[in-house]
């Protein structure tokens, strides 16, 4: 049998850390003590953090970003052209296509995907929100960057249904190759499209 | 140019987290974005569990252990036999030992290894504070069970010989192949160790 070693509220913090994805039971500890060890310089401020994102984070009542503000930060950029809205599945995918800093557009969080399996339907994605912006007239060009999932395309098909009454460009992601990508690694699939879609050197 | 997309306070919350061990910089979007989706869930009770260990934390000052109080849980528990005290680089491995829950025993955490090149002495070491311990006359063995390195293994003979004038028993963690190892994927030292400590079936 186990016996305890160390106070419940350093337990209590190893039971939490544990929860965080990236960190199992085994990395939890690893990180409390880590946290311990670097007590003044980052568990202090760690907590701090923590609290006041607590208090202060919101969810962007126009495009569903995570943010402290509402409307958020990328919502209010007057240096973005709004009228291209980018519509991901995720919060972490906006995050993501940010990171690549290849378009300066507005963004639309839809929240999941279409999944009537686990009972997802449209009204539980924030696809209402989405023509309710496109509605508004000024919008031109809408970029469906869901995942290449199932889910995701199903879902990326039936917003184009929602949208085909309004005179704006639908788009989506290019299939191909990754970048650094090996071809014996890929699938069938993109190499399929990689090939379809080839462009001139 | 990348451009922020989220809140300062968000920003803050991933900069840290990134610094806990576990998680690097992409790890810490994840995290960020899953304490946000589980805010009152994880987000809130993590940043109090953080602040209160942050407020009560203690470093034993008898054994090291790293505990909410001081004589620590360890220290304080009368179920176990003091007279025994297992001797440990570091708090995470005194936990990894009583998760094996072999020996009922007190503890001593070093606090690190020998290391002149880093400049790592005895006196940056919790030697003498062992040595006290075992001077008072109540401790009958000494289990040295610090890492299989070239470190450990000095300071485990530096430990020894400070302890040589002192009539008690000092034993060290045995060395053979790990529960569940595969023979042709361990180094021809432990298999070696092994076969010299062979037993009877």
């Amino acid at each position: 049998m186990q016996k305890r070693v160390t106070g419940p509220e350093i337990e209590r913090l190893i039971q939490l850390l544990a929860r965080v994805p990236g960190l199992g039971p085994r990395s939890a500890r690893r990180a409390a003590l880590h946290l311990i060890k670097k007590k003044d310089q980052l568990m202090g401020p760690l907590g701090l953090a923590m609290n006041e994102a607590f208090d202060k984070v919101r969810i962007c009542s126009t495009c569903g970003n995570a943010d402290t503000s509402d409307p958020c930060t990328v919502c209010t950029d007057p240096t973005r052209d709004q009228s291209v809205i980018i519509v991901v599945e995720d919060v972490a995918d906006l995050w993501a296509l940010e990171r690549a800093a290849a378009m300066n557009a507005g963004y639309h969080v839809l929240g999941g995907t279409l999944s009537p399996l686990d009972g997802i339907g449209p009204d539980d994605l924030s696809i209402a929100g989405l023509v309710d912006r496109v509605a508004k007239g000024e919008v031109r060009e809408i970029l469906i960057a869901v995942n290449a999932t199932v889910e995701g395309q199903t879902t990326a098909h039936y917003i184009t249904e929602q949208l085909s009454g309004f005179d704006i460009k639908v788009t989506r992601l290019a299939h191909g190759v990754p970048v650094g990508g090996e071809l014996d690694y890929l699938d069938e699939g993109t190499l399929a499209a990689a090939i379809r879609a080839r462009t001139a050197f």
